[in-house]
């Protein structure tokens, strides 16, 4: 017996043959939308938490560390973004921390599911903040139909900030979108998308093949920048940034050292930090790390 | 319902209101030692469990992350490290990760629960393939006594590899066991401890008390250092480095670099990157971190 009764929300990692699981109040919504099975929790400890089709999305408590890491490593190594796509992102809250960026001009969120940004804006209230910014435009629709059609090198930086590679979001883990989004990235473009736990699946894992596909389709660098999440699988998680020209390892660091805006979990430092790449992640990923010599 | 059948084993984390299961082949040992309960799964996906009083200490899968991040951060900070203390750390595999350096001399491992390491050499054998070094000496018995009958000055470097500050280790978070460990240390002496999560507890955090208990007792340098760690609460990990006289931010970075052993989770840009405290986390500690203008 594991102890955990009707007052507890759990979500089983099958691959992992692990569980996480929160203290729930009650369930203060649920449906069924077009395309998935939404769920709102009231948690003890950890606010509010949204579920679709029984996983994790989201928590009050602690999405700032997703949010952030999806959002200012990517605009602090972009010379100077301007324009921003999120793929997904229903939630709002990585369109807010791109919106804190003064140099922006223009962020358009597109996600497939209306449905996930307006129980955002009634549960999440503090993350939908900025969607009021006259810079800030939604497109609610297929996000890989929609970058398709896109004006060629419009966009600076696209953030995909989808749910798991399964369901929904499975074509958004493609080599042929990494291409769709090379095109519309223009010639100092970035891409960012979430890859899942490096602890999880070894070298099975999804963040080499985001690598392979990432090169196949056209981007000359690539680089996997880790952090904590508690509410995901194994607690922590990676996003993987693709450039068409510039080093990732190289971002405007007195920029992020001196930005005007809060952040609790970015910094330079920070950025600077997610950057090493233990050694286990680098045979995942087939980086080099001579033994007695990586200095 | 959560799901979680007699299949799985769940540590539940009270204060967090959050729990973490993992699923079970079964239960391969338990007993009553003469100071806590013991008991030994075997996983499906995470090699064996140990548990203690319930609560996870260790798996085969992952506890590199933590054993390599208690060790070889504050050994490559200390200019040079020749003898060494462990409290705790029964499981032995500390000690294996401290024995990796060649210009350590002597290492004590002053565990209270001689069964933890015998339990230990029977199903984490691989944690416990130096004990036979000559370096290796073993103590079983109080800790806090034992420190305080160690010869003045006599250690370089003590590590508090000690199970949460509640039970049998309560004692080892305190101002005066510190203090004592001052005694212990020679003049550029560093001691570490483990010190839970900084996802947890917020400012209450266990973390902050280190800080302030560490300065009250006499060392002149504090600093926290994170890792990833899945069987832990939230999955992120602490330990806290304090120096009588070392500034902790510097390290012997490239003897880091060119370190003649292998390691999975270490590195000299994974050190340099546990470093890197992010702006919540300078809240609790009560660090200093002025927006706009942290470079």
């Amino acid at each position: 017996m594991s102890g955990l009764d009707d007052n507890w929300f759990t979500e089983i990692y099958p691959e992992e043959s692990s569980a996480f699981s929160l203290r729930i109040r009650g369930r203060v919504h649920a449906e069924q939308s077009p395309y998935q099975s939404i769920s709102i929790y009231e948690t003890a400890t950890f606010g509010y938490l949204m579920a679709i089709d029984g996983c994790v999305m989201l928590s009050t408590r602690d999405n700032f560390l997703y949010h952030e890491m999806m959002a200012h490593p990517v605009l602090f190594t972009h010379r100077n973004p301007r324009r921003v796509a999120i793929i997904g992102g229903g939630d709002c809250g990585t369109l807010r921390e791109v919106l804190r960026h003064d140099g922006v001009e223009e962020v358009w969120q597109a996600e497939i599911d209306q449905r996930v940004t307006e129980l955002s804006e009634q549960w999440f209230p503090e993350l939908c903040e900025a969607n009021e910014d006259p810079r800030a435009n939604f497109f609610f629709g297929d996000g890989i139909k929609w970058i398709q059609d896109t004006d060629p090198g419009y966009f600076d930086v696209i953030i995909i900030d989808s749910t798991d590679p399964v369901g929904p979001a499975e074509g958004l883990f493609t080599k042929d979108f990494y291409r769709d989004c090379h095109m519309a990235l223009g010639e100092n473009g970035l891409m960012v998308q979430q890859t899942e736990s490096p602890l999880m699946e070894g070298p099975k894992s999804i963040i080499r093949k985001a690598h392979e596909d990432m090169k196949a389709a056209g981007y000359h660098h690539s680089k996997t920048l880790v952090f904590p999440q508690p509410v995901y699988p194994t607690g922590w998680w990676s996003c993987t940034i693709a450039g068409k020209v510039t080093p990732l390892e190289h971002f405007r660091e007195a920029d992020a050292g001196a930005r005007p805006f809060p952040t609790r979990y970015y910094s330079a430092d920070v950025h600077r930090g997610a950057l090493a790449t233990p050694p286990f992640l680098q045979d995942i990923i087939g980086e080099d790390h001579p033994v007695g010599g990586e200095g």
